[in-house]
């Protein structure tokens, strides 16, 4: 089958995700809401939703003006170098990045803040129904996701056939993530710090009361910065990750004068979504049936169903199998790294509970310990991608038949493992975006006074979502590590590209005995942790103006306190939403400028070193960090439920001051990494031009 | 002058180092004790920490005797591939190694533990003389582990010929630095944790009370870990970084027949020796003159008559400038760096004000705040490090006459970078030295009832130790991470000298692109990140055992709560020797044990991505948490000194717990990174030979 026409089954396959989507959303839409209190507050929540989406999208589209004439003057190549054509596309291309991403995060968005009505009223009738509605709506987001970005790239590609310029829509994803998941992930834990901070501590409110100003602003961040944010995240991988794959494929067709590798991603890819799809509809629960099965088990059979149907192509269009197979270890590994990071978070398991344990102590050692653990669990996840990365390359390096091209096939290995890793990414948003509306769920059971058994049950799917929480997010860093090594080797087919068009000499490799390549290392590696740490101090000063804002209505409202007056929740949404964008842009910016700096002093040896020492650091800091943050999270929900002397003990004030050191770290620093790595990675590629023919040193 | 002879003046110029220590510590034992207190106690801390060396010293023997087997085993090639002669100088070089530092290390000890109780005494007659007798019994210590790394190095070079074999007298010093400064580190943190747990949280009783069982323990750590610790991890980067440079020289000057660049090396770490004698004679003090500026106003003077006297030497001798500009810039980044970091730590700065007033929200905003401006610190370091490694290549590389071997010289002056960084490290360590023995100084002259003029005098003294101490710090990262990078390039030497010896292709680098170089590279950067948890757990679980401890002793020993009764010191000293020897061993073996394990999968390629990896990001943490530590540490006496509420408000208890959290990080973990990183990079080295013929990838 050729290419193009692998393209065409690509579109189709993902307007049938469109419409199952579509299909779903009505569903959700015809489940009863009836309980006057929840349409009120998650009416509140979905204008606040749409509030900061809007913001967002306005910041973004000032962002995407500026970029959009840095790429039309300067990409692929500057434009007074050749026709201005190739750079005319390129903008098109980052332009419809954005839009594409946008538009799944508007309707994931819009799903889930009506689905976490609906799902709270559906508890009263059980566990099933509930489950189902917040699944459902999850999936939404999920198919919404995978459709447009698998659309998107199709398109792209059909219509302009260049590879590089998919980099341009995939530069357009990042953007959009860049601000949907580090501004989102500075809106969540604003308002949800805030919230805890002068709900539950000062004042002795439960959470999610809504006498609490900043309570719907917390709800609001679950939706902008768990949907939105990580749909965004992952549909910046997703994107990233074929794109990747495309350029080195389309490059290796070149050498052989066909369309077998470039046709290869694209079936692989639309594989990816069909089977997430009919995961979706496998999932079941049972009456008294375990939420938290019910999504691994839909997870296991997509992965069964991704690998059945990818073999059987395989089979009937003679792909390669060594390049099958470098796809299927890919997903496997994924899958390892997901099961092992649930290790470090899960509340059954040891490490949860010897934080607990060191709980007792005091404050310090409930850090310490979560610090300690944390870092413990970077090296699965890092072994795990090191081995698949090597396995890929092993299996692939041998397939050039004249034997001088085998880095390319071998590199081209392992874009394919990040693909098949990637490949069940519907499934993963899926799960991941049920998350914050059964979490939403009980907020509005809770408001709504639904009454203890519901507010068990919604319990149960929130803790449901938490533990699927922990594993996806495993799995998304490590789809990203994988990802930028492909991005790494994008990076170097530019160059030789650009090398070629100017005469120069092309570059092989980089190599770290090189001191522009330790020195771009050692400046890549920092970039990371300067990066999360803007963000964390971003949230820090964010939260310190909304608890003086909460403190201003407890004491002007006369009878908030009582609960007889409403409090302002729109000025909390408004400061959240304003600080996220305000904290958000000079860490983008910093990245992006480091970026551009090192390029310029030392060309594209210190580039590619600044890429190494930003994923190796990033990885390690993402992984840290996202772990570090569940297990608090966990630990404290441990205490909460009656260990180590329970709710109100000592022993659960330490565990609290855990649980909010790891919100910024694993809603806000640590998934935003990814974000960081993807960006730097792909200006870097897009920017491969002038940094060979212009930089000072290289 | 040949280098034969320069290896004899080296010895003459450290022997007059001991002379000069001798002087230095006949001169401290002068100074009058009068206080019988401060003699009871300061006799005490003295069996205490001769008790922890004996025991750290016994199962150093035990373990230094399995390694010395298979040294003679394996080292520098199987013992049945040729004569047993080299094995066997090895084993003596190792042995020589551990026994050398070792010395220093006792020395040190004996010295300091001597100096604190009369410093105490000194500070009754004023600042001046109490200054003088803490900063010259450091300056013994300093003496001794420059003198004797010089003069071992030097012997070994004399007597062998063979650079290879100084690289085992350095893996004896890097022994001995893993035992000294991570068992020291879980000492003293075990100690001071704990006796600040139960003394001033849950009894309210003043630091270094001598009612609190664990005060002495705690008087001990500072000397075994910042004392022998910090020595022998000083001594330990010292000798690494001749070592390294030694294996370059020796490999240029056998391509030009010649013995310049090995006695280069002598010279010019002979002439920092000097240099920091002429430095330690030089601290003066005023009657009301400030020590800070004191300590560092000799480092300075140091440093300018270094670059006076290498320059001299340079003329004299005719070596190379390129090369000289190399070192010096080593020395003056290394410079650069220390104040750099100063900044993030010092309490006149916005960092230190930032997380003290971060610190009203509440325990976790110390912990964010100050992980923030952690991972921001990392940045000027990791540049500067880079800027000067790039610097030292540029600079070299074009020396070769044929240019055939550029890389060569190029690596041969980043190891001079290093040992520029290194050569006023007797002022360093005399600096560093100081700090313990007058934080010492202070608790003796509390528990000697000296009264508040006295106690006033030495919290003078012992913040300056501080000050110094962030800055010594950071220049010993630095420092480590310049070897660490010629330590790469011998690793690579060593490498194809064996692929000479066997016949096999050699190797020019570790390109990136390599598979083999990214899996090693993903793994070593994991492995600080591990390490670090190991030892911190290891702290805690050992606090835990000497808070139940001091609970006893409470309980059990009646009128000991008022001051009536005597505590067990001793047992106390116990735990903590034998806790730190039990959680020490698992965490070294870990780092060596992956080492062999990548080395044996993947072969050369894949130990030179794991060596790369684990100094990216063993610099990345170490950074981080040397410097978030001291900026908690000083937030808290910040807020001691009055500010933000002072000592007993809320913000007062949120600031400890950053100080408690911040003491393994800075006093553990941290430093001990640069440790871990030598030892791999020298086992590395070491079993070169063995990773290129016998792995199953490579």
């Amino acid at each position: 089958m050729s290419a193009s026409s692998m393209e065409f089954v690509s579109v189709l396959i993902s307007l049938a995700a469109f419409l199952f989507a579509a299909w779903l959303f009505s569903w959700v839409k015809k489940q009863p809401l009836d309980n006057e209190r929840i349409i009120q507050v998650s009416g509140l929540i979905q204008q606040g939703a749409r509030t900061f989406l809007k913001r967002e999208f306005l910041v973004l589209a000032r962002f995407c003006i500026c970029a959009a004439l840095l790429i039309f003057l300067f990409l692929p190549s500057p434009i007074w170098t050749g026709s201005f054509v190739p750079n005319l596309m390129m903008v098109i291309a980052y332009l419809a990045g954005t839009v594409f991403s946008g538009f799944a995060g508007k309707i994931g968005i819009e799903v889930a803040t009506i689905a976490n009505g609906k799902c709270a009223v559906a508890a009263k009738k059980g566990i099933s129904p509930a489950f189902m509605t917040g699944f459902r709506g999850g999936a939404v987001m999920g198919m919404a996701v995978v459709g447009s970005s698998l659309l998107g790239v199709a398109l792209v590609y059909l219509l302009t056939g260049d590879s590089t310029i998919c980099l341009g829509f995939s530069f357009g994803a990042s953007s959009m993530a860049l601000f949907a998941k580090a501004g989102g992930g500075i809106f969540t834990k604003t308002a949800d710090i805030s919230a805890d901070l002068t709900g539950k501590v000062e004042l002795g409110i439960p959470e999610d009361d809504p006498r609490n100003p900043a309570v719907i602003a917390d709800n609001v961040g679950d939706n902008v910065g768990d949907v939105a944010g990580m749909g965004a995240d992952l549909f910046d991988s997703n994107v990233a990750s074929m794109a990747a794959a495309l350029v080195m494929a389309a490059s290796l067709d070149k050498l052989n004068g066909q369309t077998t590798f470039v046709s290869m991603v694209f079936c692989y890819a639309a594989l990816g979504l069909l089977a997430s799809i009919i995961g979706v509809l496998c999932a079941r629960i049972g009456k008294n049936g375990n939420p938290t099965r019910a999504l691994n088990y839909s997870t296991y059979v997509t992965t069964a169903i991704y690998i059945a149907l990818t073999a059987a192509a395989t089979a009937v269009f003679g792909y390669n199998w060594n390049i099958w197979c470098a796809c299927i270890i890919g997903l496997l590994v994924g899958v390892i790294i997901g099961i092992a990071t649930d290790y470090f978070t899960d509340d059954t398991k040891s490490p949860v509970h010897n934080v607990a344990k060191a709980s007792h102590t005091g404050p310090a050692f409930t850090i310490l310990s979560g610090v300690s653990y944390g870092f413990i669990s970077v090296l699965p996840a890092m072994f795990g991608i090191g081995v698949s990365a090597l396995a890929a390359y092993k299996l692939c390096e041998g397939l050039d038949p004249t034997g001088v091209h085998s880095m390319e096939y071998a590199l081209f290995g392992i874009s394919m493992a990040a693909v098949g890793m990637l490949s069940i990414v519907g499934m993963i948003v899926s799960n991941d975006a049920y998350g914050p509306i059964v979490d939403n769920a009980r907020g509005l059971a809770e408001m709504g006074d639904l009454g203890d058994e519901v507010l068990d049950i919604t319990d149960e799917l929130d803790s449901a979502g938490n533990t699927v929480k922990a594993v996806t997010k495993g799995f998304a860093v490590a789809a990203a590590g994988l990802t930028v090594i492909a991005l790494l080797g994008a990076f170097m087919s530019e160059v030789n590209e650009a090398a070629a068009l100017y005469g120069l000499e092309g570059i092989s490799g980089f190599d770290v005995m090189n001191p522009l390549v330790f020195f771009g290392m050692l400046v890549g590696a920092a970039i990371p942790a300067v990066f999360s740490a803007m963000l964390m101090l971003g949230v820090d000063r964010n939260a310190q103006r909304m608890v003086a804002e909460i403190h201003r209505q407890f004491k002007e409202i006369a009878g908030l306190r009582e609960g007889t007056a409403l409090p302002e929740y729109d000025k909390c949404i408004n400061i959240a939403t304003d600080g996220a964008i305000r904290e958000l842009i000079p860490a983008g910016l910093m990245a992006i400028a480091a970026t551009v700096f090192v390029g310029f002093i030392g060309g594209v040896q210190a580039i590619g070193g600044f890429l190494t020492g930003n994923i190796i650091s990033g990885l390690l800091l993402a992984l840290f960090m996202s772990n570090a943050g569940g297990l608090w999270d966990n630990s404290k929900k441990y205490v909460e439920s009656g260990h180590e002397g329970g709710k109100g003990s000592e022993t659960h004030k330490a565990a609290v001051v855990g649980d909010t050191v790891g919100d910024p770290f694993k809603d806000t620093a640590g998934p935003s990494i990814n974000t960081q790595i993807t960006v730097v990675s792909l200006v870097a590629s897009l920017m491969s031009t002038l940094f060979l023919t212009l930089s000072i040193f290289g």
